[in-house]
């Protein structure tokens, strides 16, 4: 059976997994929990990663795309700071990443390319990893089922609540566990990995299956978001299965149809919360467009949506202007008639065949008023459909980020 | 000689044109010009135009289009209203401009086809065309050289400033004039015509070599402006021409450059004045990047910079945060290597060879400061450049578009 349940609990609800966070001083708040480490206790447990497609891809990037390769997909460590990027760097930022993942496999007697890494914060700026490096023996000493509820905290920058999501569920006679963390914010745009998100479980699976799996969940959840249209230089997603359950997913069967189902609900629900909390978010927008004449043309008329700071800013001011939005569709490139176009937010129509249909504006705004609204959007053009998320656009977006830096 | 003076003027300042403009009830502001009228004196005045390429093309959009069709590049008149765009507005939206044209065309006796019409402002909401229709013989009675003055102003929406630009040049023995207007501020995107724009010349040219300089003119100045990276239903460049000055432009001849050095740099300054008067804009930003490896590079990466949300604010905030600038470069698709790259404001290096190079900070706030200012971008991979014009995102953006049709 495939039916998975949302449960308390961590990244290390899954069997074999520990973790803990520490205040390294990359946080500029004193004693701000900064960098945290992921273990599992299972030898040559499997990893699968996704990257940012950013050409200048940081130094923690570079390195754990490249262990992956090396260690053929298998990870028993995942460390991660938050403070400093990491990013744009050079040489010296490798050498911290580099340093930072030696000491870790030394503390861990595993090999260096079985260590992960990652990094967010302000970009340019040297990491200061001596902090980190002293800091690495206490995080080591402190890891444990318990302590793993801080990593969520410990990976924030402008996210405003940590984003978890445990999930259990039954596979065959087994009981599974998937868990995930994210941290999103600013710079999310639905292109590759988006941000940093890091999933545990205890299924035993191969890690050609879990890449192509975490792929495909990834572009149905967090590829379908987008906060500001920006692409990290940091943007990671990482899985780890150590296979402590006793269950295994096999291609083809039953047991892989179940645990894709919770894989992709994990990722969703991790993609929402990014969503909702977007810098200076007020509401939780899902963008649902029907009718595209393709399954390209709905993705381009979704995203040109979420991305229209007109749209983002007319939302945030409960304003229906849904010409913005039809507008937006207009400049996507995707092939349509503008006069069979309908719009709703929620059950409300704004527009009805590229004509205003709001006979009642406080409605109207009622609806937009609302702290998480659909927006549907019917081209009437075709049989194709998707789904994406984004956030409004709101002036404290524009107070986080005018001295994000300083 | 190929030298153009910028003197005072209007759109009439070139000879054998009036034009005029008056309130129609079309701005909520009671008494807002909102109405005006460019006639040519000349019959069979040449005329050129670039519209949108959004598929929602507003009403008065797919007129003008057919109307340039149907005359060949000929047009005596060009009638436009600010306060509602008459886009999505079906069938009776384009009646509305229909009706408007055919009035015009009776008061001036034109044939139809040979009046234009544009029309900015609100999106979906019915044109009250009556207004318009019992306002046309006032707006013809006034018609004179001196009231075009007022025209820049009456096309306005959320600018801030009426933009307007005259130069005089002498071609051969002769003296020509080129005066331009332009309406911007939101909605602004480097794709094809960008906002309204109408021009005046008295030159003699023949429609389809004034139809190549103008789209050549708009690719170098409109089309390399984002104000948020939303194109508008109504994006419009019109070009009149109308012989008045006896000099005529000739192909390959030197008439022909000096008219395309004027042409351009008329557009130029009117893209300037639209990304300096951007919604909320409080600083003019100019984005030269060098050492691209094609000029498809190169335009990638100013335009992703110049549409980065994230660099936007941080200019805002007078925030040296090149990190995201070159983060813009990254996820741009243009290739490059980061660690070469050079990042300059005005003459102030950020970042030199990939790495954090402000050795003073407060002095880099302090360029930063400026209302204008030039990042330089580069990327040291090749050897195409160019430059692109946006400003920075402020919370004055959001306010302004929180509640725009309400």
């Amino acid at each position: 059976m495939s039916d998975w349940e949302q449960i308390e609990g961590s990244l290390a609800t899954p069997r074999g997994f520990r973790a803990a966070a520490v205040a390294a001083g990359l946080k500029k708040a004193p004693g701000a929990l900064d960098l945290a480490l992921i273990v599992s206790d299972v030898p040559e447990t499997v990893a699968a990663g996704l990257f940012t497609t950013n050409r200048a891809a940081a130094a923690p990037v570079l390195l754990s795309r490249q262990n992956l390769e090396k260690s053929h997909g298998h990870a028993q460590a995942l460390v991660v700071n938050a403070g400093n990027a990491n990013a744009c760097t050079g040489r010296a930022g490798l050498q911290a990443a580099q340093k930072t993942v030696e000491a870790v496999a030394d503390l861990l007697d595993v090999p260096p390319q079985q260590v992960l890494i990652a990094s967010t914060g302000v970009i340019g700026v040297p990491l200061k990893v001596d902090g980190i490096l002293e800091q690495l023996p206490r995080l080591k000493g402190s890891l444990s089922v318990e302590n793993a509820v801080a990593v969520p905290g410990a990976i924030m920058t402008t996210d405003t609540i940590p984003k978890s999501c445990v999930l259990r569920g039954k596979i065959g006679a087994g009981t599974v566990c998937l868990a995930g963390i994210a941290k999103g914010a600013g710079m999310i745009h639905p292109r590759m990995a988006t941000m940093l998100s890091f999933i545990t479980t205890d299924v035993a699976i191969k890690p050609r299956v879990l890449q192509t799996m975490l792929r495909n969940a990834v572009e149905g959840s967090f590829n379908r978001l987008s906060v500001d249209g920006d692409t990290s230089t940091n943007d990671t997603v990482v899985a780890l299965a150590n296979g402590a359950s006793g269950v295994a997913i096999r291609p083809g069967g039953e047991s892989r149809a179940a645990f894709v189902a919770g894989l992709n609900e994990l990722c969703l629900a991790l993609a929402k919360m990014i969503a909702r909390d977007g810098e200076g978010a007020k509401k939780l927008i899902t963008i649902e467009v029907a009718g595209a004449r393709t399954p390209g043309d709905a993705e381009r008329v979704a995203r040109s949506i979420a991305n229209s700071p007109l749209v983002k800013t007319a939302i945030a001011g409960s304003d229906p202007n849904w010409g913005r939005i039809i507008c937006a569709a207009g400049y996507s490139g995707a092939k349509f008639d503008p006069s069979e176009v309908d719009i709703l937010v929620n059950d409300f129509y704004l527009c009805r065949k590229g004509l205003d249909a709001i006979f009642n504006e406080a409605a109207a705004k009622r609806e937009l008023d609302r702290k998480e609204l659909t927006l549907h959007i019917n081209l009437h053009a075709g049989p194709a459909s998707t789904r994406f998320w984004t956030c409004d656009l709101t002036r404290e977006y524009i107070d986080i980020n005018a001295s994000y830096r300083t």
